[in-house]
């Protein structure tokens, strides 16, 4: 379930042809998402936060699809996380992440 | 108490001569630590999260320090945000977070 | 007038669910807009060489259509920015600059 | 030949408007290509990696496909760079890498 | 007079050993600083904003210096400058930009 | 061998106190670094160029250090890894670079 988020076109194509590498990836995954303290959820917020701070599209759209589908993320819990990319990462990352999040919602 | 991470040598010039930019970014830590549904703390982490994501040394310290003084928040809920980092950011940031990490609880 | 650029799909959003962070990021937008000694044209300016240099597409573009309509910045000017983006961010981010004000010239 | 890569839309307006930036865009890349000890192949490797570890995506895209139209580099010797970038810079900037390449390598 | 930037440890080195590389560095700041409508002045000014939303210190501590030692680019006008790194960059940028700022205007 | 890099303060806590995430990292490692075609020391470049490419000074350090120790790379190697960051990433990359090189090699 937690790997949800690196299937798609890179990754399919990683298990063919590079199973050794889809293979650390998917342990890389698991040790990464499984927190001694803070639960999964927590941890996506943060990868959410993350993701929208670099300004990378396709992987904030991702993750906060992810989020959204398998743990019942809200949108006002993404729109909370975008308020500390405003504060670190500046105006164009947030509304960057308010147009993803914006459509990703109206789907 | 929330402003606390932004007083500084940088900052302290700011309120003295520039106090119109103080009190907007002032009104700005308000706004976006105080979320609809999220709590501080989980805003916190997210802000360790960004700032260690972004390789930026002295920031990074300075959230962690802000989050373990105000927030009680532990060096293991530390660790678990930057697993998160190692996967989106890769391994010098990650590195980088755990030895500022170490240092800090050194102390 | 100045609020022009972040008018958008992401602010649009924020207007209507978020109004007290529409409400900061409008100050926000003055304080920063109204310096002491630069003029507006001359901070339009950096602030296109700033998001230029961050590869960020979305927001370069909006920087530069804003520039060009509300403050008659010319292509010339425009030009003159990326040369420092150039030197300073290297080549893609430079590439990147000039098309998107090839595209902009161009409509 | 080695500038193959830095014709484009971009740099098409360049060459015409702005011959001057153009010719010293031009003797950067001779000077840049033309390493003391490592060969053009190898510099184009690092390109790669460069480009891919940046998240810039129209930038990498140039960069593969020059590197295999130019030089005959491989999807293999392609995927060994992106082993580097998803160490270096994270699963996200390796997944878009990998996206890129099999995009190419479908054409 | 516009090449005191690059002076430094490692440039110093390029000088030596790598003349052609020194050669093409020269040229590009001579075309880059050479502007069809800006002047040095404001170009300078685009280059610190650039390089403090890099969150790059040395360079944004050498893009200072240079600016107010060559042309008398006051303090005032390089808080104006930081306004813009502030709204594109966030906060921690910022910070840094006028933590520098304030170490080379107290020497 | 191939680990060398990732031994230091940061990741001698890992070792100690998340050896789960020391395992993975070890394993990430040992994955990268074994290329399908290209070999260690090309590889060894490449992260040379991607983690000049993002301004890391630390990690830029330790992954010339570890080039010059294990694989016997030279600062001729370097430097020409170097040119392409100047090209793709700007100057003050390929000062920092260069500078880094510098201290390196007077050691």
């Amino acid at each position: 379930m937690k790997y949800d988020v690196f299937y798609g076109k890179g990754m399919g194509k990683v298990k063919k042809e590079y199973p050794e590498i889809y293979e650390v990836i998917k342990n890389l995954n698991e040790v990464v998402y499984t927190g001694k303290v803070l639960d999964y959820k927590t941890q996506k917020l943060i990868a959410i936060g993350i993701t929208a701070g670099h300004c990378d599209e396709t992987a904030t759209e991702k993750q906060m699809r992810s989020a959204m589908k398998e743990l019942k993320v809200t949108p006002e819990e993404i729109a909370d996380v975008l308020r500390v990319v405003l504060l670190l990462s500046g105006q164009p990352a947030f509304t960057k992440g308010m147009r993803i999040l914006d459509e990703l919602t109206k789907k």
